[in-house]
């Protein structure tokens, strides 16, 4: 097998050129599935996804309608007592505007210097290609050492409406030892990253109701509690000196983190300079006690995302507005669950909140955190596979945000995740003039053939 | 004189759907001032209050115009050694949407019941010809017992813009001893109400920014500090747990109130019932060791008019917003500054504003707020016509609002005025169905005959 790892990174090299004309052709695919006007064009990106599991032998292809965007899968089980991966994938794009910043046109993929540029270049199209490429370099230098599990979905950058439903439906379908998700960046070009933990999430809309309407400022300040000034009570209360989060019970469940991953945090880098740089605030804030990396990936936190109140046109108008609204949101962590958080929260507005107010609570989104077990022979496979490429053993991240895919497979299938990838910081994904580092990419197929020789028993 | 005395309130008696017919003639006209389709009618009530002026015999009678819209002049000075009295009134009115809320057209006055139905009615084109039909029929009968000057603006409703220049150009032209208002409201049809006293206003916008953009709440919370967070933490420190203010040095020069004054306030038939009804607040709140007569009119308050931050429309959106604002104002009493109050939140803000966000503070509007000496001439005169037709003392208030014409007076001419008028409560003042009780109406009448008759040295 030292043969086949040698020779299908030849064929890799090889057929490089092939592999970026493949990449170009589903990169000028407009799949922007927000957009109705492009619902022909997803199908078509479907039918090549479709297309390419098709031409590296997979059986099953398929292309299974949603209420919205089709799923496509594919699937080759011949290898024997070989571990099975299920490959995440999703085909569709965000929306290009603002088109007018684009350099050049964002589904007229153009290389200039390493990079090449695209809507989905880098979010996730060229991932996708990296996993396709790699498989077909296995595929046609002796075969696949594992069996493999295809799903791409068209939903994702609208938030995967019917990806829940139909893995719930296809539970032995998508059966499988781990999926592969490649949907993560890393934290720089020489940096390649594991991410391990995804924080969670509980999202409310808190509304603070005082008079009956708006009143006169003049004529009735003085006798009734501004419900502005009460919500601003409420939140400035949610947080203590030590900038730790006080609805009761917080932290009760949270695990203190081990010695061997605040060592392994500190290892990233990442320091409170790039968070300096990459957020433009004039001073770094948070939880005493924790860097800044612990702080964003295995802390949990809370945070206003929005707030409104009576009068917020230009000039003046001097009103005691009837209510005030705040959308307020915490991120959590694997050991905290949206539900309790929520009664936490209804138990502090019951303790804190002014009593000569009415509020309202509404919780409008939840999920809880994930973890893999950083020791799963996913992990380790890849791990070894990016130490090989890049000659530095990966970085593992926690990171801040939630993968709602990651979560699903965990609770609906039971499996975990090996969430990786090689997009960069610097891809300006979501934003004008996407790309993909070229150099990168074709490192990211190499990475991905031995990671898939790896898992051979 | 006893005679002019009876002789004019029968002539006003008699002549009582002469005058309503008058009133219904101006309510006619929809001179709605902030609307530049309605500019002809603009034109077209100015003319007709010339024309009034002129059928009282007055002399100057003159339309002077302005950037916007005209002030009506006319003077009667025949009165040898008696006072001059300044009478003011704004012919223009609020718009009258939402237009379906109307019973009855709002330029189609309409009586029903005791009340005429009009936009304007109280507001206060009933209260022009309040004084108008008193000095009508003292004309009539004898002739004018003081000096008169008359001054109509047109643009009260959308704040006077040009009013003040006029004052202080025509300072000879409006020399007088005081002035009458009669643009504030009775506390209710039994209780006729002298407005002593009208609080200043201090208007801010404070705005707080954070990183240079809207973050990713996941990826990012836990090393910014919210700058809607930070507000909220501002916001929540200007008042202590007794309701007062904290801006340093805020109460330096707030007089303590006299005895004589909380007994008169205390007179005031509006007690925490009436405050909760018109307020529908669930429960009242304010300064500790006041009423609430003595919050509203006598101490100065601090309240949020408006905030804005981030994400407020449905749904969930998972951002640390790049900024946050609230407009914030202070209803000031009459030993208190607009500047002083200025450089106090700057001095509270370089204190308390958290350190790792960058704050703004920029001043809206301020007006010191104004106090009537209660025993100049006219407020003599005015309550005991007062009494002498309601049979009972007038109630002296202390109103939580400016009248910046009272102030602009105070500064410009350095005349008090008499603040007061026969509006009630249920007027429906800036609303659809505004109304005026014509018995209450008519007793203006009488009572300003009363009035003018009682300021004969």
């Amino acid at each position: 097998m030292a043969d086949q790892r040698k020779i299908a990174l030849q064929y890799a090299r090889k057929n490089k050129y092939k592999f970026l004309s493949d990449f170009k052709e589903i990169l000028a695919i407009p799949s922007v599935s927000t957009d109705p006007a492009h619902s022909a064009d997803i199908r078509r990106a479907a039918e090549w996804m479709a297309g390419q599991l098709r031409g590296l032998g997979m059986q099953k292809v398929k292309i299974y309608p949603t209420p919205k965007h089709p799923i496509v899968y594919g699937e080759w089980l011949g290898a024997v007592n070989a571990p099975t991966v299920l490959i995440y994938g999703h085909y569709d794009v965000q929306p290009a505007d603002p088109l007018n910043l684009w350099k050049t046109g964002p589904f007229d993929p153009v290389v200039r210097g390493e990079d090449i540029f695209a809507r989905g270049a880098s979010d996730m199209k060229g991932q996708n290609i990296v996993m396709l490429k790699a498989v077909e370099s296995l595929v046609m230098t002796g075969g696949l050492p594992v069996n493999i599990k295809w799903l791409f979905e068209g939903e994702e950058e609208i938030g995967s409406p019917n990806l829940a439903t139909f893995i719930e439906h296809h539970k032995g379908l998508l059966a499988c030892d781990f999926a592969m998700n490649p949907d993560a960046g890393m934290i720089g070009k020489e940096y390649p990253t594991i991410t391990y933990a995804l924080r969670g999430l509980a999202y409310f809309e808190l509304r603070v109701y005082g008079p009956s309407q708006d009143l006169h400022s003049g004529i009735y300040g003085g006798v009734v509690h501004n419900p502005a000034i009460a919500l601003a009570e409420i939140i400035a209360g949610l947080h203590d000196a030590k900038g730790r989060v006080t609805l009761p019970g917080f932290y009760n469940t949270v695990k203190k983190l081990k010695q061997e991953e605040r060592n392994e945090l500190a290892r990233l880098p990442i320091d409170d300079e790039h968070f300096l740089e990459i957020t433009g605030a004039p001073v770094l804030y948070g939880e005493a006690g924790f860097t800044a990396n612990e702080r964003t990936g295995a802390r949990p936190t809370l945070d206003v995302n929005g707030m409104l109140s009576g009068f917020t046109g230009e000039g003046s108008k001097t009103i005691i507005p009837a209510w005030a609204m705040a959308k307020i949101s915490m991120r959590l962590v694997p050991e905290q669950n949206p539900k309790d958080v929520h009664q936490q929260f209804v138990s502090f507005l019951e303790e804190h909140a002014s009593q000569d107010i009415r509020w309202e609570l509404t919780a409008m989104a939840g999920s809880p955190a994930s973890i893999s077990d950083r020791n799963n022979i996913g992990v380790r496979a890849m791990g070894k596979a990016l130490e090989t490429i890049w000659g530095t053993r990966p970085y593992f991240r926690r990171e801040g945000g939630s993968i709602p895919v990651v979560r699903d497979m965990q609770n609906l299938l039971g499996i975990e995740s090996v969430v990786s990838g090689f997009g960069l910081p610097d891809d300006n994904v979501h934003a004008p003039n996407e790309k993909m580092h070229l150099p990168t990419w074709f490192r990211g197929i190499e990475a991905v053939i031995h990671f898939l020789l790896n898992l051979k028993p």
